[in-house]
């Protein structure tokens, strides 16, 4: 899955859109009419983030080779949210785009294996072979150690998926346990390495299907795992409102803008509030993620291609 | 929230059952009514696991304070298991137990607020103040370090709710990163200084709305942390199939079987399937179910009261 990936990204930009609706980045009369189909429900909610994404998605298919829903955006609105998740996967995936489930999962071997199947493979319900919200990669948390991450290599052997575990996070207070020395050097390059491992198992072209996920906002850090981690593929978040530059992005890279992908949700899904999208109007939100995705690709195709 | 629980603790017993509801611990009957509502499908698989929560819950809900399921076991029936997970924690709370959601999220700030409204909170639709799936308490991995723990920190704040953070797991591979040696000690024990830090700021009674995961599988650790923790209430996975006994974890608890519950999942759920329990035959699985929290009641008292 991730040569595919790299196929995807080589014919459009190496950029994920992030779909990770809040309702305050919906506009007011999209709302509406979810609103006026079930009410101010959870239910009218996710009828409002599923008409939004299917706009947004519509506006970038042909840019982008990927989305990224961040699943907590739709649990926060219960069981109607989550299926809002589900059909914005299928419908991406109708669209011809690769689907990333931000999903940060994570538990013991047996609850992590039920994860692997409900986000990327199957189970059998008494022989019934039933995939669950089948994305084509899943973000995992690395914390509980490799049991918990092996039943996910499991699944990307067998279905062709693949995962991006969590290195070294973007948000401000990541040091806090990934940078703490352990005989020497930082805790997200013991990770680092855990991943290359991992990864060796589950080849798939240049990469493996072991993906890390490590912060635009931690420049240096980025330049030193890419050097340690030559067979992994990185999945990029923080780029633009959390501060992630273009420029500093080159070295999170492999020559010719190969091996990595950099996340934008809010700079691009909520463009249409900040200028100069915002001269569009609410009405053209599709038109300002579309436009903010061309001058994203701009951006980093100068510094990292 | 906290002491709610140890006050439920203080009228029936440490223990919590983890509904973690395999097919395979379902007996065929109770499936084959899911398969004839639904057929072989994730709404039948759906149905088929709410049947057997309600009754485990019937069987149990004089005997412990709390039910904890595990919503890896439920997602991996897409939508329709997300469903069965809101209803059990719908049922629970009609039968007057708490709930712990074993749901170990954890992501950057913005989107644990996300993950906090949608299992502890709600959110507001436009006005419309709306809760998610209403745990009482829900697991969460510290991976990201504080800003994706201070949003939960407001939830159990506003909300009077509960939190259980990772420190040390149940499972084999928890040592990789978790019993990395960070200036002296191991990594776990700087999560569970931070455990106690976090918790100072929400206490409620005796211990704090932060409680700590420590696995019942490192006994020598447990008693460690719990010196270490005075103010923090522990939750034990691990007793029983995964090999956990009742005499190793006296030294989890503070004097008189206070500051800590024990969970217990397949060992109390799939007790019909085995020795002594398995006498009363498949069709009793909740009466098996009974027996076995009586009997690890005794196991755990006799050890830890």
């Amino acid at each position: 899955m991730m040569q595919k990936l790299a196929e995807r990204i080589e014919k459009t930009a190496p950029i994920v859109v992030g779909l990770d609706p809040m309702l305050s980045y919906i506009p007011e009369d999209v709302r509406a009419i979810g609103y006026a189909m079930c009410g101010k429900t959870q239910d009218g909610a996710a009828e409002a983030i599923l008409m939004f994404n299917k706009a947004i998605i519509d506006a970038v298919a042909d840019l982008v080779p990927a989305v990224k829903p961040q699943i907590a955006m739709y649990e926060q609105f219960g069981v109607p949210g989550v299926r809002a998740f589900y059909e914005t996967v299928e419908y991406a995936h109708k669209k011809g785009l690769l689907v990333i489930g931000d999903v940060k999962r994570g538990d013991i071997g047996s609850t992590s294996a039920a994860y692997a199947a409900g986000h990327l493979g199957s189970v059998s319900i008494d022989g019934e072979i039933t995939p669950g919200f089948n994305e084509d990669f899943a973000t995992v948390n690395p914390y509980l150690g490799s049991d918990g991450v092996r039943p996910f290599l499991e699944v990307c052997k067998k279905e062709d998926k693949g995962i991006f575990i969590l290195v070294k996070t973007s948000n401000p207070s990541s040091g806090e346990f990934q940078d703490q020395l352990v005989g020497g050097r930082p805790l997200y390059e013991l990770v680092g390495e855990k991943v290359e491992e991992w990864g060796s198992e589950v080849m798939d072209g240049e990469y493996s299907n072991v993906g890390a996920v490590i912060g635009a906002t931690y420049p240096e850090m980025g330049k030193r795992l890419r050097e340690m981690m030559p067979h992994t593929f990185f999945l990029i978040p923080g780029y633009g409102a959390q501060g992630g530059k273009g420029e500093d992005l080159k070295a999170f890279f492999h020559e010719g803008g190969k091996g990595a992908i950099v996340n934008s949700s809010r700079g691009i899904i909520a463009a249409w509030q900040k200028d100069p999208y915002s001269a569009l109007g609410p009405g053209r939100f599709d038109l300002a993620a579309r436009r903010a995705v061309k001058d994203m690709r701009e951006d980093l195709l100068s510094h990292v291609r």
